[in-house]
């Protein structure tokens, strides 16, 4: 390891190329831009005062731009891990106030410990063990939960603070008397102004047009005497350091929050930095570093009054289309941020709540996937399935349950799957060396003196009573006197464990007493180390060992010539069909 | 399903053969005698009056030899069962109270319910989960805890509950000055001789010589009154009916114990069952059933006084040595005990204890498995880890953690490997339509216009992304204009999921656009049936599968012809050690 895969940016930065400095900077600019909208709309989802979602777009940008090896990714707060913050702290405080703000950074420094611990020690993978269909089960159901707890906002009223869908629902269904409806307007016109210009163009900055639409519509009408709730006053200038508070207590109760933090928004920036790299192709995302990348953006924003962030999917893909080509890119996006909070802040005094409702709405409604159920539907019944529950468990349990329930489904169903795999009897292609399942192949041929098998999985300890089971059966199905050789085709055994090993060793002792020649074909070199380190080989012995069926079948000819008057003399291949 | 399935007696005894009847009259009485030392001392290890052991030597038998489809198996108390049964009432009681009577009672109903239900649901694989490691690791342990629970029987001093080991032999160090050498002369006399009397014929039952010879010796010398601890008064009678008492509070503690009971029972029970029907064949030992024929062992017996029970390794043993061919063999080891329990009981007044605690000890220590720790260090190491780590949380953490930690950790350490499989580029053998792992096999022959990869596990979320990084590298490690083919061998992928059918789409599509033809071979049926349905194969083509990957290999000389000038122009296959 160089010092240079630590930190990327000494890859880039010394062979900058000044032609890629337009695209960065514009790109840059456009992030930039976003970011003041998105990331005060999403510190209000996190509960906190929309200036915390400034703060948290500052110094984890540098930080980000510095040590990460995507040179697209655009950092910052994001909806789903705003929620998650939420959801977090707002067990231990009540939102908006000084502890409250104390645990989200608090929050934001653990979420980077565990994050940059996570990284030095090359656990990386474990993102792995998230399901395509857990994810879109997961981030379907937070994106209506979080879409929901802004419809207070939408429409100016009071509803309790909930996770549940079916709370906010019918409490916003008891308050429709109480709607006010220049709130709603104001909101749906953000909605539809950030649709429109979508639509128009991708590069039209919605969000920003919503934010200047509503704020001179309140301004130049007067629309909070009407009702209408504005951010109010937001403080200027830059966030202060200061060391987070850590007390035992809280601590306790914020880890499993801070681990959840951790890995949810490490996937959530790791697949869009993989997706935006495979584009580009002139640099590799690395997992581990980009989460010691993460974890110091958090760490380092903590002392700097930021909340949790990550890798956010939306603002990526902009920064992208926009010309990103390096981190610096990110850097431009900060330094407007910076200026932001320097002189811009006033400005935003009469920004309506709708507004910054509608651009969260639009954002986290886009990520409900009905797509790939539907897909799911056809394409993976099972998958559907796992989908569907992490859907409703995240819905009706909670957001950690949620994913947690997700992952431990989709690990036991690979385990029980594995533990009662496909066992195929295997007969020969006419006129070829190639073998497969009589069940499938209609026209293949078999021999009434010679079974040849084929387990479609690894051999261990779960699965080696069913196969024992599904052979004794094959066995069952055989005349007895007739079968004189068995075959195992062992080149789909990826794996072989030491209960396995017992346990075919105990096969073939048995079988030999029966008389029976066992070969063994195609065994894969794990497979063959595992088993002359466990003496089963000894056992077999070696000469049992071919590389491929037609040799054993070969040698099970020579081995075992016909007898006369016995009802396999012809040696004639016989088809399945009549056998 | 038949009646007869439900109840295998009716499949033996009306074809009953009177020629069996003289080897299930001697096997049924020798396991008779040696239920009555066992089942009391096993009576003792689970804390209860030793007359319990009897109880649960009556109903329980007869019910096993209706229901169950093991003709051998002898049910009955045993030591694992006996010492859970202790660990957990021994949290919610004090042992050899009425109150503590009461709960092992209600325990062996739950115990019996649950096996039922997990019966009656076809749950009967879940012991497949176990694997041989942990099994070893565990009972090591177990036997351990069981055989050291007797030292204080056996050096007559007192010696305070413990399941922790250092804890009973740190007090049994400060208690050498206190050993009462009588007892410790008889007991260890009373080990001498039982396996003295194994060791001249096994037929020989030691355990009674040992108990005849405790008594005559206690009663002939009058050693009680040199503090040699007799089992006394021991009540004349049958067990009477009663109904077990359930309370909701007890129940709730009870509930997990005897969930591990009912699996850990169940597993010596089938392991011992299926162990010895390979011997016989003329019948099947069915996981399901013998759960319901448990189960209902345990809630019968419950309503006749008696504590968990399970089918025995050792006694499982003798009976079948002695001749048993059916049922009835146990029927008649109930009988004996019925016999003893309205007649014989006034003899066991002068029996020691430390006679019981000889009978516990030999038996237990047998159950310590060196060898198969020792075979492991050299066949699996990862798989010694494993029980290793199985004993050492037993002993230090106790009996169903130490289980439990062995059960996650051997099914996570699967998860883990197949999340990392092994991946391999191949090469052709020279002279044959076979492709093997060219870092293997030194002679086989590469091209350098094709790659051929072999990916040796099912393809799922948890590691499609180390598949998509290995491919990478192995693409990288290529002259870029020159390949113009991937070949993915799939013979080996035996499962496919629809996160990894997303990835291998894109990846498919990805190398197209760089100019790569990819043909698919050996794809087998389950994997091509979840292509289909997925839309994959559509998405690939059906022209780009193959059965072999010599077919593949023709198609790609045939559609790829080479070009003049280029440095593949002379068509000869390389070996590997030239490239």
């Amino acid at each position: 390891m160089k010092i240079k895969d630590y930190m990327p940016i000494l890859e880039w930065l010394p062979s900058y190329d000044k032609r890629q400095l337009p695209g960065d900077l514009s790109a840059g600019l456009t992030v930039g831009v976003m970011l003041i909208p998105q990331g005060m709309a999403y510190a209000m989802i996190a509960g906190l005062p929309p200036i915390y979602g400034l703060y948290a777009s500052t110094l984890p940008l540098i930080i980000y731009a510095l040590l990460g090896t995507s040179r697209q990714l655009a950092v910052g707060p994001v909806a789903m891990v705003s929620l998650l913050t939420a959801a977090g702290v707002g067990s231990l405080a009540v939102g908006g106030t000084e502890t409250y703000i104390a645990l989200a950074i608090t929050l934001a420094l653990f979420v980077g410990l565990i994050q940059f611990l996570l990284g030095a020690f090359r656990l990386g993978f474990l993102v792995n063990f998230l399901s395509h269909p857990v994810i879109s089960g997961f981030t379907s159901a937070a994106a209506l939960i979080i879409g929901l707890s802004q419809l207070k906002h939408l429409l100016g009223v009071e509803i309790a603070r909930s996770h549940y869908v079916h709370e906010i629902v019918v409490e916003a269904m008891g308050k429709i008397g109480e709607i006010n409806w220049s709130t709603l307007a104001i909101g749906l016109g953000g909605v539809l102004l950030i649709i429109g210009a979508k639509r128009l163009h991708k590069a039209i900055p919605g969000p920003l047009l919503a934010v200047v639409f509503g704020i001179l519509l309140v301004w130049g009408m007067g629309l909070q005497a009407l009702g209408v709730k504005i951010v109010g006053e937001v403080p200027g200038g830059l966030p202060s350091f200061g060391i987070p508070q850590i007390q035992i207590a809280t601590a306790q109760d914020l880890l499993p929050i801070a681990l959840a933090i951790a890995l949810v928004s490490f996937m959530e920036s790791i697949a869009v930095a993989k997706a935006i790299q495979a584009k580009h192709k002139d640099y590799k995302v690395i997992a581990n570093q980009e989460l010691i990348a993460l974890g110091a953006a958090n760490i380092g924003g903590a002392f700097l009054q930021s909340y949790p962030v990550t890798g956010g999917f939306s603002r990526t893909a902009v920064n992208d289309q926009a010309g990103a080509k390096t981190g610096l890119a990110s850097i431009f996006s900060a330094a407007l941020i910076v200026l932001t909070l320097l002189f811009l802040t006033p400005l935003f005094y009469y920004l309506p709540k709708a507004i910054l409702a509608s651009v969260i709405m639009v954002a986290v409604f886009g990520l409900i996937d009905v797509k790939e159920a539907k897909h799911l539907w056809k394409a993976d019944r099972s998958d559907f399935w796992m989908l569907i529950i992490t859907f409703l468990a995240t819905l009706g349990l909670g957001i950690e349950q949620g994913i947690g329930i997700g992952v431990i489904l989709s690990l036991a169903i690979i385990i029980f799957r594995t533990s009662r795999p496909h066992i195929a009897e295997l007969g020969q292609v006419p006129g070829t060396p190639y073998y497969r399942n009589v069940e499938r192949f209609d026209t293949v041929l078999q021999r009434d003196d010679l079974l040849i098998i084929r387990l479609d999985a690894q051999l261990y300890f779960a699965n080696i009573d069913f196969f024992k089971d599904r052979v004794h059966e094959l066995l069952q199905a055989r005349l007895p006197k007739v079968l004189r050789t068995i075959i195992l085709n062992a080149e789909s055994i990826n794996a072989i464990d030491s209960t396995a090993m017992h346990a075919l060793s105990d096969l073939v002792e048995d079988w030999r007493k029966d008389g029976l020649a066992v070969y063994l074909t195609g065994v894969k070199g794990p497979v063959r180390d595992a088993m002359v380190k466990g003496g089963v080989t000894e056992k077999i012995g070696k000469e049992n060992f071919f590389i491929s069926v037609q040799e054993a079948v070969d040698e099970h000819l020579q081995q075992r010539p016909v007898q006369k008057n016995s009802i396999h003399q012809a040696f004639v291949l016989q088809t399945n069909v009549e056998t």
